[in-house]
């Protein structure tokens, strides 16, 4: 997608065929850096530390950080121990796990020689198939859209409601959540975002305001208070989320908060879908309640990051220094509220038979 | 309640009998101040800016801001223009209103030589009823947390979450959803509060903890997001929380996000209560869809304000600076989704049913 006018993935592979640019994330909004990373290690910090972030994302950052690890040695000792280092990076993510096995697969049959070749190559398929695969989620996420436009009076804008960053820069482009948004954008359909905050790491504030700002796309920041009163109001026509694991059944674990959005669409009538690749449901997992939810600093609950008076990124405190505070970074919305998945094969029921329906080879497993 | 270990009311009258001295929450919980309040602008200042907020408080400020008025024009016109002033400060809050017309009603038909001191008195009157009610309320909510206690293994703690700030600061002392808790942390209940943080303006990262921390009570702030997963995860036994309006049904207008977090209780089958003085209760609205919302200014939600390294109250920016924020104040809960109204007179349901059987007089008006 567009970046300060011009386009931009938010991983590519550098001209010296080694190393690895990233747009370096925790300056978003304020200031626009890439980062060229060189290393396995310098990789799991890049994840860890969320300089980049999104679950698709930080699948091929790992894919890439695998191939990395290849040009300084490919045993399958190093190997396995790269990919144990990259998974220790964020546990809750399923595509994460999913890249480091593929790339295992691809890797560990081959001679240790190849192996850097090979993985340069799979890791770009990767990155590639994650690209070909939200233009997908998008085109179908977009006849939900072109559908509500229909009904609007007068051209009248379409309301959608996200929350946290499912956008371009949790991926490599269009992002999952963002992709039917930036179709239909693309379209000429008139819509208007309203963008969750996402406390506690404001990545609505931070990244998806500042993606759509890109991108020339109308929107409004609000507090993630506010989406049950516009909902309550009409003013929402549709949210559409991402997900960081999806379960067999269709409940989905995504950014902390989006139950709470999830219960308020459904006690409203607005519809509320999940854009989402395949890579990201854990067909071993019969229902949401027993994935683990990452717990972070509390930190990151008692400070808030921003750009101070002299236009340099600082924090301020906002709670009294004796009070400690409890961060869980993730809740499971169950299938029962989600109306829809919107995945790259097509649009399905958030259950069991929806998933099997569009991925039957898989759900047979 | 306690403030740097001695006792405090949040508004009281100095000793020359006619300024009132107030805490200037604006600095909390980074620096305690008190301001002193010399005349009814100054005082519309203090409600408008938020010196002072709360339903309750800004209730009994409006009377001491009469009485200030009174000290310079007594005059029927003077004090209708002071009344008029005061509450254009802040529309949705009922008790304003209330405290408005207790003051006119008394000043009025009195000879303006005697409004003075009777409006001095009038405004105490006010407010240690104030405190009365707001013990009574501590009182009623107190018999929850004690059948909570009861059914706890090995004396664990009863966890409440709470949101906003409806504390001792929010009224003259006690508090109205605090005031079970400090009661129950008197009677040596073991008790631990989850204090949602409450964007946009963080009434409960820093005022709520900052009161708890005061009393010595256990606490963990949490983002307004993550109430919902703590729910799912049996961690919340009850919720208690404030109200800025009642409607005759028992629904409830309260600070923004406290619609989501009634969802989310009744999703989960956790008690979900208000505490509220009859005061705030507006027994001409039959429902609360028609309350007006008050929509206060984006920044508040571009920005945040701290402490910041510097040990200096400070801002920063979340947000592209071409994104624009909308900020709805208040939203809605309905009645159906709370488990009961803890008012000075005792608990009911919230229906108009409810309130009928605690305030018979009121409600055959």
């Amino acid at each position: 997608m567009k970046a300060l006018g011009r386009h931009y993935r938010t991983i590519w592979l550098n001209a010296d065929g080694r190393s690895v640019d990233v747009i370096d994330q925790r300056w978003l909004p304020h200031e626009f850096r890439v980062e060229t990373i060189r290393s396995v290690d310098t990789m799991a910090t890049a994840i860890r530390d969320m300089w980049v972030r999104g679950a698709p994302l930080i699948g091929v950052a790992a894919a890439y950080g695998m191939a990395l690890q290849t040009a300084v040695d490919a045993s399958d000792a190093a190997l396995e121990r790269a990919a144990e280092q990259l998974h220790a990076t964020r546990p809750t993510a399923i595509n994460l796990r999913w890249a480091l096995d593929e790339m295992l697969l691809v890797l560990l049959p081959t001679k240790a020689s190849e192996r850097m070749q090979l993985a340069y190559r799979r890791a770009a398929e990767i990155a590639d198939e994650d690209v070909e695969i939200d233009r997908n989620i998008g085109r179908n996420g977009l006849t939900m859209i072109q559908l509500l436009a229909r009904k609007k009076p007068d051209g009248a804008p379409v309301n959608i409601l996200t929350h946290c960053n499912a956008g371009w820069l949790a991926t490599v482009d269009y992002g999952t959540a963002t992709s039917p948004i930036y179709l239909a954008a693309q379209e000429g359909l008139n819509i208007h975002v309203y963008v969750d905050e996402t406390r506690p790491r404001n990545q609505g504030a931070q990244l998806t305001a500042w993606e759509l700002g890109q991108q020339g796309i109308p929107h409004t920041l609000i507090v993630d208070n506010a989406g049950g009163h516009l909902m309550q109001k009409g003013m929402v026509d549709i949210v559409i989320v991402g997900t960081d694991r999806t379960a067999a059944n269709g409940d989905v674990c995504n950014k902390i908060g989006t139950y709470l959005k999830a219960l308020a669409a459904y006690d409203n009538h607005v519809p509320f879908y999940v854009a989402l690749p395949s890579s990201s449901i854990d067909w071993n997992l019969p229902d949401g309640r027993s994935i683990p939810i990452e717990q972070r600093g509390g930190d990151e609950v008692s400070y808030v990051w921003g750009r101070g008076k002299d236009g340099k990124i600082d924090k301020v405190r906002i709670s009294p220094d004796e009070t400690n505070a409890a961060n869980y970074a993730f809740d499971v919305t169950p299938a029962r509220l989600v109306t829809g998945l919107i995945t790259e094969r097509g649009v399905c029921a958030a259950s069991a038979a929806g998933l099997r329906g569009l991925f039957a080879e898989r759900a047979a497993e």
